[in-house]
């Protein structure tokens, strides 16, 4: 059910609408617009009274929602939501393509600074680096954890490129939260709806893997989970799915970004780097995602990936990073988007946390 | 790495080659076979010297396990691991075939008891019933929790059935396993590695159900986080996977039973009812899977499909299940299987929990 | 369209209603059934007038089938088809499970001999054997074409075994038809229209496999193309479809064996050879297959595996052919089915074509 | 195995070499390169000798080739295969993007040139259209035939368009050969192996599609059987497989082209309207193969795509082609591509027929 407020309703209006449901057992979400608000109700309480709702003050129309998800839905929110990280000029989702990159395991302090000087250098705004990994086997390298976390806040400090990390479950995310600008929820957790609800709870940015074998409506659902919590800043990321095809790991579904923005309004990356699992095919997929109309890519870079602990035949050469981010440039404009040239800070550096302290207020 | 005993070795020599590999920094893991004792080394240390190790008193050899698993592997412990339940003639893995049925969700006292007492009639010796629902929207019914597994508590102290049911995440772990006999590890958990880390550590028996898209060697991996926190009593289950066929609403893979069987100690079960999604085709394909080899079905019994709050679709009758019952009865012996007629107690109920207080020295 | 005769409708007013309907530029299909005969209607010249069909004397009723297949529906013929062998017990579709064993590749005139006399002896009634081999590489062993076509005829006199051989393309199929009890179309051929069409010219039972990535509907349409050339004799045959599960070679789905037998009156075969692609799996899935209700079995069979020029892999060895009959044959009563102990021959050996001559008439 | 000739090796020592391999019972496969002429070498008649060969004058080197493909492969010729039409600048496989525009199927001869006309103007080079249709239901329309090949020459005559049509099987294969530039064998047929023979043996270019579940490999091996008739014009075409995705009719598979162009010299095209099925996704994964590297685009144009007789959703409207053909003109020279506008023709129109009279020299 969603609620459409007249052009001119009030933040009095709108928040007499919101308690009015609350007051009935529900949930409501005001997702404001260009022209106006929407109020989306979630709950599973059964259904509620449409009629009453109509009378409020304020209230334009109400309208039944048909599909299985609400809040992710373009019936909802019609303009593109565009995430904004405060102090930067930064943001995903917005005519400027977002880019985030780096090595797949944080493996050491020197790695990182090593990786992150050139992705910043060549216009990258977010690192993205493991520090809990989620690995097939129980033998294999897990992640330098916490350490690994205090590397990427210095990468921060030094760099101003913003953390894009993974929280793999409820017990780490607060620790993850506390660090990362982006919390990311990895493809083997898209449906581990515990921590998806928990991660709706906080209040920072989420990207959301799709599954390996996840359909366009349960990536949505998935987004959903997230939403229904409170957090309206998730950033969905295809990464491959699995099929028969055996040229590559995965099989990359470039014709979910269409797809995703006719239903959604949420931004959508894409991952060449798990999406083939090749170097020498992630350039020309991170071309064909722009191409395709993606909000930006999530690419793994190594300067060593012949030594890396995790992933390294997938990742690319800072050298091939490069070139991608010259390639793509060109490409942008044909799809009405701009490829930045690296961060720029306006404010001292502040944000979840320094290299060297933990935030206290979260 | 295996450090075989040699089949007179004392359980002194045993306890001497553990506290020995403790002592290097990695994890021992005796399992004992018919004619002699193995013990299982794991850990992410980096390689262990196998010279000392033989020359320990006891030891017949040393073997280099190269498989990517290890503890759930034949070649570390080639006899069928059996899970017994004390107090009971009930097993998973031996001669007789286990039959877990029920409803997905607990949705009533009445509705349970009235589903337990004819599965129980027709000679189940496991019930099966949703507690903690993992839903793909967020508006769906996502179960009664605790109070459903109080409900379970009583199906037990009245009709003897052992309970399986599944915990969804680590926080409704310690509850679930308070009642459960067996905790049930969903297909969408199924890499969820910090669940299957945290059930490694309980000491019921788990029983995993296969990902959606999971390979063999990614079940057999999620097995091994299971047993490499200890414990040894798991249950894989084949519930089908995602493919292009539409004709069902997964395809369930009956291969992976001899597959299973070929590399792996451990017992699997199928579920017909996820596996095909359709009531018309799961009494046939419960009779497939018994001539197959399975080691025992899982399906959704209800007495009211049509009303069900999940999963009403695949949930077969009571008339069908007594059906399903005989059938397997004749077929089990082409494969030196037999169906037990009901669970028999041999002691006062204890076991778990009772219907109406939590035990409290887990 | 569907035209369904009075139960005491003559034979003149079947005649006069399939007149009727091929002087409007239509194809009338006359299905015999138990109590009553149906006249299936065919045409892509649009849309019939129903009315005066329903006035034609003997007509009971008029349907329109709005499915895409009309001729292999349930809906147009009630009961099951059984395909005889005229001068023997053999059928497919009936009481009697339908066995067909022998090499994928006709090799040499011993080799077939040594493999027809022990299945002709564990029990079998059909020999299958390539003479025309469709390979994935140009460079492949190919078949030894019309030599393994007389092999197979001496096998068929010497054995009274019925022969089972594919027909590649329109080229060879008249010299196929004149050796072959049942003409087999390959997997990969299964949407090569001309090819099915041409063999629904023949009066020959065909045998039709299931291609590789073919949904349920695709292989009745398949079966379609060929019973609306005239030719209702259809065998279809699930033999594994393309997933990415990599423990077998193709993903063997028993399930469209109700499927099929809840939509189409046709007989289904399941080929666990090709539907595993591995000699251990064989037979524990040949009894899924008996034990899921499939009308029979088609398996690979080959004296030496080892130096088998095709598909050695997945041939059993003849002694696992005895097992695996043995223990189908304890399996077929609970589905109400039988295994017959091999074929007898009623008439002196006629058939097809003999050893030596081919036969005139064709 | 591949015969390497030195750079300096005269006509006649490459043509001793060629005959040779053929009196040893085998098939050479001169391939000139821009240095040096290599020589294939098939046949499935067992090893070949490699001292004799090496021994022969002119002969640089004799490499065992491992792969099953072997004349696709880029071992035996490293330079991009580039297929011309004598009498015009276009070309397939060099600098310059093949565009293929038109309708499904032609349904008349005012549709076929209104069609024809807009994608002339918008600069497409080729006309595809179908003339034999293979349909998944009998019943449903299969094309005009052989008024539709006239109708397609009769654009050949008037737009200058070079024409691409479907060759169903080897009865039609003549009369196709006879009024297309290019035949196409279409993705059900991709291992019609009788097919792709007989079409190896024609010398005309072939678009080879690639069919529904095939791996890389077999596509390579489809492409391999043409060429070792001695058919070296041939062109790959990415058309979307089948896998659990049910947003799009297919899933386009983007990562085969860089795949393509790294193990074989052939140029490979893609196929946005099959790869997606749907006509709003047709623009964007347009864009996306240009980018990934294609040597052109197939995509189905119709000027009332609501009325086509087949595939309506997944054409585009005359303007979308207008609208794509810009989009990618800023694309490819990112990938050091161009688009042409449209076709010359440098002489006057010859080619395989008029559209009033067949070419007799077949």
């Amino acid at each position: 059910m969603l609620v459409v407020m007249k052009a001119q309703a009030t933040p009095e209006q709108i928040n007499a609408v919101c308690e009015h449901i609350e007051k009935l057992g529900f949930r409501p979400h005001p997702m404001p617009g260009a022209q106006r608000t929407a109020v989306g109700i979630t709950g599973n309480q059964g259904q509620i009274d449409q009629g009453n709702l109509e009378e409020l003050s304020g209230v334009a129309e109400v309208i039944r929602v048909t599909k299985p998800y609400k809040l992710v839905s373009r019936d909802v929110k019609e303009e593109d939501t565009v995430i904004s990280f405060p102090g930067t000029n930064a943001t995903i989702g917005g005519r400027d393509l977002a880019i985030v990159a780096g090595p797949c395991s944080i493996e050491s302090r020197e790695q990182a600074f090593a990786v992150a000087e050139q992705i910043a250098a060549a216009g990258a705004q977010f690192f993205r680096g493991g520090a809990y990994k989620p690995r097939t086997s129980p033998y294999m390298f897990q992640g330098l954890g916490e350490q690994a976390l205090i590397i990427m806040a210095e990468v921060r400090d030094r760099f101003g490129l913003r953390i894009v990390t993974e929280a793999m479950d409820t017990e780490n995310l607060d620790l993850v939260a506390d660090y990362a600008d982006v919390i990311q929820i990895g493809a083997r957790n898209m449906q581990n709806y515990t921590l998806l609800k928990a991660v709706g709870r906080k209040r920072q940015p989420v990207l959301l893997k799709r599954g390996m074998s996840a359909t366009l409506d349960e990536l949505l659902m998935a987004a959903e989970y997230i939403m229904s919590e409170g957090n309206y800043q998730v950033i969905l990321c295809e990464r491959g799915v699995r099929t028969f095809i055996d040229h590559t790991r995965n099989t990359l579904d470039l014709s979910i970004v269409p797809a995703v923005h006719r239903l959604s309004h949420l931004p959508i990356l894409v991952d060449p780097s798990h999406g083939t699992g090749k170097r020498n095919k992630v350039v020309p997929l991170a071309r064909a995602a722009v191409a395709v109309g993606a909000d930006g890519l999530m690419v793994e870079v190594h300067d060593q990936p012949d030594k890396a602990l995790s992933d390294g035949a997938q990742s690319i050469y800072p050298e091939q990073f490069v070139q991608m981010m010259d390639e793509i440039t060109q490409i942008a404009p044909v799809v009405h988007r701009n490829v930045p040239h690296g961060i720029e800070i306006s404010e001292p550096v502040g944000g979840p946390v320094t290299g060297t302290a933990r935030s206290a207020g979260r």
